[in-house]
């Protein structure tokens, strides 16, 4: 368990466009405890609720049903593991540099917020299917940015691979398992460990580092 | 998805020490889809055995409670990815050959096994302390045995990575992730996935391939 706050795993958003009052903050941290710790089904809207200290009829002022919470929290880890890595992606033009810092961000995002990821990463089939369709085109366009800078490393003859989806989805695959294995206890710091996921990425990309 | 019997994925155990009656395959299965599906917590043991199609009485014949099914899992999945694990370390060495065959093998495991290994590694959390202390052993010693091929590697001056730990994380974590990801429709075979994971782990290890 790590305990960065969702608001600021969420900062990553431009524009302020997700901020929520104070108490809906508190109901998705909750929510995130809960489904990280037994499990999507196995937790009720009322645990959600006493362990944010409301009743129940003030979590439905927030949030109509336990499946909005889910889809909040998971919609919410998608766009803005999208955000950071657009940013990394869009960062000028050299495909070494652009991949580098992406594979830095996204790797500490998964440390820091190692339990919001869980429950982003492992709750997918426990979505409402329109919910589901929404983090599902997230996800996509989380591939095809990696994706991108690999094609553009690929023509510029600084990366070398067999394949250019295999080796994007073992770049994010490394990123999001983070979030099984990390916890507070662990030895590297979340910067420290994204430093060396980049090393590792970029040789496997097959950069001269 | 997968479905690949929990028998086949068990077999790499040595000299058939794993073997049990048919009936108690069929609950390990059910087991597993309804861990899987629903998660460990809101299971019960009556889903389990109306899944299976026997009775409870007739589940508790073979397992005591839910919590023996789920050690069952657990302590079979990884009995049975450190056997192929150690077999690849074994084989020769050269550690170049001897890393090609264990990510191989390991990332078809997961691929083929992806509803066991999805169980066998979120659900960690949910075992009794008594079952946990024996998995956390068998899950040292893939560690260990990842390492040593690293170590090795170092040493003969085939690898070229700055932290042997980190990397030996970075292996297993790629093919424990496959689990989450992989399914039947998934566009490539297991052991196309395993053959092109090998050319990656080699390259991310500094391998000269």
């Amino acid at each position: 368990m790590t305990s960065t706050p969702i608001a600021d795993l969420w900062t990553t958003l431009p524009g302020g466009a997700n901020a929520r009052p104070e108490a809906a903050y508190r109901l998705l941290e909750a929510a995130v405890e809960a489904f990280a710790e037994r499990g999507y089904h196995a937790t009720t809207t009322r645990d959600i609720a006493t362990a944010a200290g409301m009743s129940p009829a003030a979590l439905y002022i927030h949030y109509p049903s336990k499946a909005a919470l889910l889809a909040e929290i998971s919609r919410g880890g998608h766009a803005a593991t999208l955000a950071l890595v657009r940013k990394a992606a869009g960062g000028g033009t050299d495909p070494v540099a652009r991949m580098r810092r992406l594979v830095e961000d996204f790797t500490r995002w998964h440390a820091r917020g190692s339990t919001v990821g869980r429950v982003v990463n492992y709750e997918l089939h426990a979505l409402r299917p329109e919910d589901y369709a929404v983090v599902a085109g997230l996800r996509l366009d989380i591939e095809r940015a990696v994706s991108e800078i690999i094609a553009d490393g690929l023509a510029a003859g600084v990366f070398e691979v067999a394949e250019v989806k295999t080796a994007a989805r073992a770049v994010t695959s490394l990123g999001i398992d983070v979030s099984r294995w990390y916890t507070d206890r662990s030895s590297e710091s979340p910067e420290e460990l994204g430093r060396r996921y980049g090393e590792l990425v970029l040789r496997m990309l097959g950069a001269r580092i």
